[in-house]
C-alpha cells in the first residue's frame, strides 16, 4: 500500500503506542467489581488511569468520573437534574455556545426548551456580553444557569477565553462545564483554577483508544443526576462494569498528552508548514479562525471555487486522511454550524487538517503534493471556464 | 505464580482469542463517521460486527443498536419516552422481576413510582399468574406497559420461561424487553420467534472485550428516546463516536458464543462435575435453583454454617477465583437480592462458581483441592467447638 498522511486527529488520534501498550496488558483483566486476586488487579488498573487523567486537568482522582465517551460524559453532565448527596438541586436553565459541538448544542438531557444558545464573533470566540447579559436575565426561581462550553473548536482549533467565561458565571451564580475534549494535551488544563467546575475528556481524542471517557469535577459536592443506572460503579455516579482496557489506554495517553505539552512549539511548526504551502499553492485560500488564538495543531481553510467534499475526495485518492468539517456523525456531510456561527456563508464548506505529536515531514509532504495536484487540476479547470 | 483457576465467568468471562485478535487489529482503526478511506475501512469493521451479533440472536443487523454494555443498553429501554417515527409514544408502567439484575431493577429512566416489581417463586422462576394479574390491572391510559426480565439469573443461572412471558406481554399489548446477558452463547435466542421484542447483550459476559454492548430489537419502527445524544452515529439511536475495538472483539465473540452453544454440553459436564465435588465434600451444601431449568455453565450453592464471603476468600487464596453473589457493583458484598426474592433467607449467603468452554479439567481439580482444603478446616471447626 501507497504511504498515506492521516491528518485527521480532531477526528481521531492515532492510537499512541504508550496506549496500545496499556491496553493490550488490561484487555485479560477481570471485573474490578470482584473481589478476588483478579478483581482486585483489575481494580488497580482503573485507579492508576484515575490518577494519570486528574493530573492531565490538574484536579484530584477522587473527582474522576469515567464514562464511555465525551459525549456520554456530555450528555450526563447536561441535565436540570442535579444532587448535593441527597439533596436535590435544580438547573434551571442551560446556555450553550453556537459553537460547540453537537453534543452539547443538543442540550443533552435539558428539554430543548430550557436551552439558550449564546453565538460567537467572525473569529469565533463566544460573545462574552450576550453571555453576561443572558446570564443577568436569568429567572433564579427556576434553578441554576448551568453554561456549557468548549474549550478550543473541534473544527476551526479556536481557543475561548475560558478564564473570563468563567468569571461571568460565577458573578452570575452559574455553573460552568467545559468540553474539554480537543484542547486536552494541546493547551494546558487546570480544573483546579477556580474558572470551571467540571470538564469533559475523550480517550481517542489523545491518543488513548476509542470507548473512554471522563468527567472530571473541580468538586464533587454537586453532582448530576446519573445518566446510566444500575450497578454502584463509580461512586454511584456512572453504573456498568468498566471498559477496563479503554480506560487503562486513556490513562497511559493522558500521561503522554501532559507530556506533550512541552513539545507543541514543533506541532505548530508543522501547521504552521501546512498553511505556507496551502497559501502558496491555492493563493486565494481563506484560514478560518486565523486571526484568534487558535490550538496549534489545526487548521481550516476554503479553497475557493471548490467544493471542499470535493477536495476531501480528492486528497484521499492522493493518499491524504482530512476532513470536510467535522465527522461527529455517520456520514453526515453538511455545511458547518461553526462556520454558520461564526457569520461566514458556508457555500464550499471547509477543509480542516489537524496533526499531533506524531505527524511527521513525511506526511507534510505527503500534503504538498496531494495539494499541487489539486491545485493545479483547479486551475487547468479555471482556465477551461 | 501458582496456577489459578478463574471461576466467574457471569462476572466477567475471559477474552477469547479470537476477540483478542479482533480487538487488538481495530486498535488503530480511525473514526467510522469519517469519510476518508482510513474512515471507511473503520466502518467496514462496525458493520461487520453488527452482522455477527444479529446472527447470535437470530436478528437483523439493521436492528442491533451498539452500546457501552448492558447497563447502557438497559437504560436506554428502560424510559417512558419512546417514538415510532417522529411520533411520541408512551410506556405507562416497567414491570421487572424481582430476581433481575440491578441494572433492571434500578428502572432506568422510569420514575421509581412507575415501577412494579414481579415476584418469583422458590426456584427464581417469574410468578406469571402475578404477571398476568399486574398486567390485566394496567391502565392503557398512561401508555403501554413495558416488561423488563432476565432470560437467565446471573446469580443463579435458572432460565426464564420467556415463551410464556411473551405469550402474557402480548396478549396484554405490552412490550417485552429481555436482558439476555448471561443466556447468550448459552442457550439459543431467537428475537424473530415473536416473543420478545428487545434484548440486550454484553460483550465482556461472552468472550469478547468490557466496554460493548447491544439493544437488537425485533424492528425499529418504536424505539426508545435515546439516552446519549449529540451526534447521529447508530441511526440516531446512540450517539458518541462507536467503540471501535471494543465493537469488533464483541462481534469475533458473538461469532463463537454462536459456536459454542453446540458444545454446551462439555460445560455442562464440567460445572455437573463440580457440584458432585461439592455434594462428596460438603454433603450438607445446598444448591440454589438446581430444581428449575438452568444455565449450563453457573452453580449457586452455600456452605452451611460457613459465610460467603469468608469461604470466597479461602477460595482466593487457594488460587480459585468465584464469587460469593454477583459482582455488579464496586466492592460491594451483601446479601443476594436473588435469593430473598426466591424467600430463601440469606444468612450466610452463596457462592456462585461459573464457568465456560475454555475451562479446563485442571480448574476443576483446583477447585477439588481448594475445597478439600476449606472442608476439612470446616470439620476441624465443628469438632472444636
Amino acid at each position: 500500500m501507497a504511504a498515506r498522511a492521516y491528518l485527521d486527529h480532531n477526528a481521531s488520534a492515532p492510537l499512541s503506542d504508550a496506549a496500545r501498550v496499556a491496553v493490550v496488558a488490561a484487555l485479560g483483566a477481570a471485573n474490578p467489581s470482584s473481589v478476588h486476586s483478579e478483581g482486585r488487579a483489575a481494580r488497580r488498573i482503573v485507579e492508576d488511569a484515575r490518577r494519570a487523567v486528574a493530573a492531565l486537568v490538574n484536579g484530584r482522582p477522587e473527582h474522576v468520573v469515567f464514562t464511555s465517551g465525551a459525549t456520554e460524559a456530555a450528555t450526563t453532565l447536561l441535565t436540570p437534574d442535579w444532587q448535593m448527596g441527597r439533596a436535590a438541586l435544580r438547573m434551571g436553565r442551560l446556555y450553550v455556545c453556537e459553537a460547540d459541538h453537537p453534543c452539547l448544542l443538543s442540550g443533552g438531557r435539558v428539554p430543548a426548551g430550557q436551552v439558550t444558545r449564546i453565538g460567537v464573533d467572525g473569529d469565533g470566540i463566544l460573545d462574552l456580553a450576550a453571555l453576561e447579559a443572558a446570564l443577568a436575565a436569568h429567572d433564579k426561581a427556576d434553578g441554576l444557569p448551568l453554561v456549557a462550553v468548549h474549550a478550543a473548536n473541534n473544527e476551526t482549533g479556536v481557543i475561548q477565553p475560558v478564564e473570563e467565561i468563567g468569571r461571568i458565571v460565577k458573578a452570575a451564580g452559574g455553573v460552568l462545564m467545559l468540553d474539554a475534549v480537543q484542547a486536552a494535551g494541546r493547551i494546558p488544563l487546570d480544573i483546579s483554577a477556580g474558572s470551571v467546575d467540571y470538564l469533559i475528556l475523550s480517550s481517542h481524542k489523545i491518543g488513548g483508544p476509542k470507548g473512554a471517557g471522563a468527567i472530571v469535577a473541580a468538586a464533587d459536592l454537586m453532582m448530576p443526576k446519573p445518566l446510566v443506572v444500575g450497578g454502584g460503579q463509580e461512586k454511584g455516579h456512572r453504573a456498568g462494569t468498566e471498559n477496563l482496557p479503554a480506560i487503562a489506554g486513556f490513562g497511559a495517553a493522558a500521561r503522554q498528552a501532559l507530556a506533550a505539552l512541552d513539545a507543541i512549539e514543533a506541532v505548530r511548526a508543522r501547521r504552521d508548514a501546512v498553511e505556507s504551502l496551502v497559501s502558496e499553492l491555492v493563493p486565494d485560500a481563506v484560514f478560518f479562525g486565523a486571526s484568534a488564538p487558535r490550538l496549534a495543531n489545526t487548521s481550516f481553510f476554503a479553497i475557493p471555487g471548490m467544493k471542499a467534499e470535493t477536495a476531501q475526495i480528492a486528497f484521499d485518492l492522493a493518499g491524504v486522511a482530512l476532513s470536510a468539517g467535522s465527522a461527529c456523525s455517520s456520514g453526515k456531510v453538511g455545511p458547518s454550524h461553526v462556520l454558520k456561527a461564526m457569520g461566514i456563508s458556508d457555500g464550499q464548506g471547509a477543509l480542516r487538517v489537524s496533526i499531533g505529536p506524531a505527524t511527521t515531514d513525511e506526511d507534510i509532504e505527503l500534503f504538498r503534493t496531494a495539494l499541487a495536484g489539486i491545485a493545479a487540476r483547479r486551475a487547468g479547470t479555471e482556465k477551461a471556464a
